[in-house]
């Protein structure tokens, strides 16, 4: 069951000059960085609220490590914005075969890995409404708190 | 001060229909519907979580009432997809004059008319790296209960 928007997830060509912008105007810090190469991507996760079911919804800020990366190409074609929305879920595997059932795309056939420890798949946006649509399964915050280092 | 995710604004240009996806897909259900003439549009808020700040986050489905308003043209620039995102405040005026000290054009000089009984404005998204941003003062959940028939 998703329980959460866990994230929004933006593409930005430079990822220092975007975190040091939601600084500034909102005041929300930078709690994490990674990369990703799987993904191919240098990642900045901001920590915005808790939520109810007992984790939290943030901005993940994300920039391409090269311009063939597929964040590299979204960028190239749409500009910098929203690259996809997350919902957060105790059950990745079960929830992505409900929309399996449902008769939408999961692009994985096994959650990979996701920021801080989660494990993610992605649903196909053409058969989201447009909206390339993650479903994150997150690493407990205790752990988080444990494993972080920025 | 910003404390939470509100919502994730979508356009979509059959409202019903992806209501239905977002219920079948996810489990996620209608908790109100408005017509918002201002904005020019129609609008399903899907209640997503609850928030540590005593609010909540949603997904807002939004189908422009004609082709000629803004979000109308926005679809038949980008097709289906994420049209904006919100942060909460309890005090709207105070987080836009932040925004506007840092340089960042606010599209209204006072606040209008969001869901459920809110008061919004909106960052530009030339200044916000590409993503139309709002920021929403929201009506205390207690009294959104008493108001909302859907």
């Amino acid at each position: 069951m998703l329980t959460r928007i866990d994230h929004i997830g933006i593409a930005c060509t430079d990822l220092d000059a975007t975190a040091a912008f939601y600084r500034t105007t909102y005041g929300f810090e930078v709690f994490h960085t990674e990369v990703n190469e799987e993904q191919g991507v240098r990642e900045a996760m901001l920590r915005i609220n808790g939520t109810d079911d007992g984790g939290a919804s943030w901005i993940q800020l994300l920039q391409p490590l090269d311009a063939d990366s597929p964040v590299g190409k979204w960028l190239a074609k749409n500009g910098e914005g929203v690259h996809h929305i997350a919902f957060g879920t105790a059950d990745v595997e079960a929830d992505a075969e409900t929309a399996r059932q449902a008769g939408v795309r999961v692009l994985y056939d096994t959650p990979r890995a996701g920021s801080m420890g989660s494990r993610i798949t992605f649903l196909h946006p053409k058969d989201c409404h447009g909206v390339l649509t993650e479903l994150v399964t997150a690493v407990p915050p205790k752990a988080v708190e444990g494993a972080s280092g920025h």
